[in-house]
């Protein structure tokens, strides 16, 4: 009946919850689902490659590309700069293809400013204290960060009203989650406002 | 986190558009998903088991029924009465567990009434015309009967906008929309609207 263009996913929540693994285990589900790689001013990680999780650009092009308006969201955090590309976004939801992104809590609440069609999804671990757990166990941080990001996640848990979705990331069945996500993208195609009024008329005609 | 009670799903569109045969091929899915059976004074068609089908019975019953408000709908129609009893219901939902039911259009709007928390399903053939072809194959209805089905389907279809999702059974892949169902099943519980301000508390503080 109707495709018409993509749908944009927004996976966010706490540092920590878990969404990076759970977004690439659905990516490996949805081959045709696109990924919306932010850029930053951040050095890689030893095992991040530039373009794939993140481009990574220089202060100076990272002003450049913000200031023509090219970031659908910017954000500083810890000294270092994070925004996402509005352009392919754009490109690819015209195009008909599903988008996902996974930005900070602040972030996902800018881009549904910019797309209110855009679907929300908060993912929690199952329990608070496990977010301690998981930041300890990737050794990314510092445990000054970890304390800033554990106050950090706290105060996200109150912006949560906001999204379309939660949904839980139980640390033992992580396979859960990804299908719960499923469900969530199918779904979310059936809904009535996805239809504009000429696909309906269509159908009632035919 | 939390499960709260039961949600309940309620699939309705013209008749001839598979509502039956989804829904069955759906409970194969989903055992634990109860089905309200309606009530209706009408003969049973050949096939059809009181209890499974409809529980069949008499115009005095009928009216008892209603009149003591255990009705959570009712309708006429061809001369007979069809209604949904609300006591299995109410209790499945309070037990936890999800129900589906398959009403009329009008029966389904009369549902969400009731219950505002209902999820609204709309089933549409991928082509209107088929929904002749359906209703001379099953060869249930008179030619001035399948006449006012389609009539009456065309009316249905003005209410379209009180459903929450739409889903097209496409005559040559059913098990497309059975899968579609299943996601809508799945996604619904997630919904924020879903989660007491309770529940998410608990998450914060765990």
């Amino acid at each position: 009946m109707i495709t018409g263009p993509g749908l944009l996913f927004v996976v966010s929540g706490p540092s920590g919850a878990g969404k990076d693994t759970l977004v690439e285990g659905l990516r490996e589900h949805r081959p045709s689902l696109r990924y919306s790689v932010s850029a930053t001013t951040r050095a890689p990680r030893p095992e991040e490659r530039d373009g794939e999780h993140y481009f990574f650009v220089s202060s100076a092009d990272f002003e450049r590309l913000r200031r023509d308006g090219g970031l659908l969201e910017w954000r500083e955090y810890n000294g270092n700069l994070y925004g996402t590309p509005r352009d392919y976004i754009e490109r690819s939801l015209t195009e008909g293809y599903d988008v996902i992104m996974k930005p900070e809590v602040n972030g996902a609440l800018a881009v549904k400013v910019g797309y209110p069609d855009a679907v929300l999804i908060f993912l929690v671990p199952d329990r608070f204290s496990n977010l301690r757990e998981r930041l300890l166990a990737r050794r990314t941080e510092t445990n000054e960060e970890i304390a800033r990001r554990l106050e950090i996640a706290q105060q996200e848990m109150k912006f949560i009203r906001r999204f379309d979705y939660i949904v839980v990331n139980a640390q033992d069945r992580p396979q859960e989650a990804v299908r719960d996500l499923e469900a969530i993208l199918q779904a979310e195609r059936f809904r009535i406002h996805r239809y504009p009024d000429d696909s309906i008329r269509r159908v009632e005609s035919s």
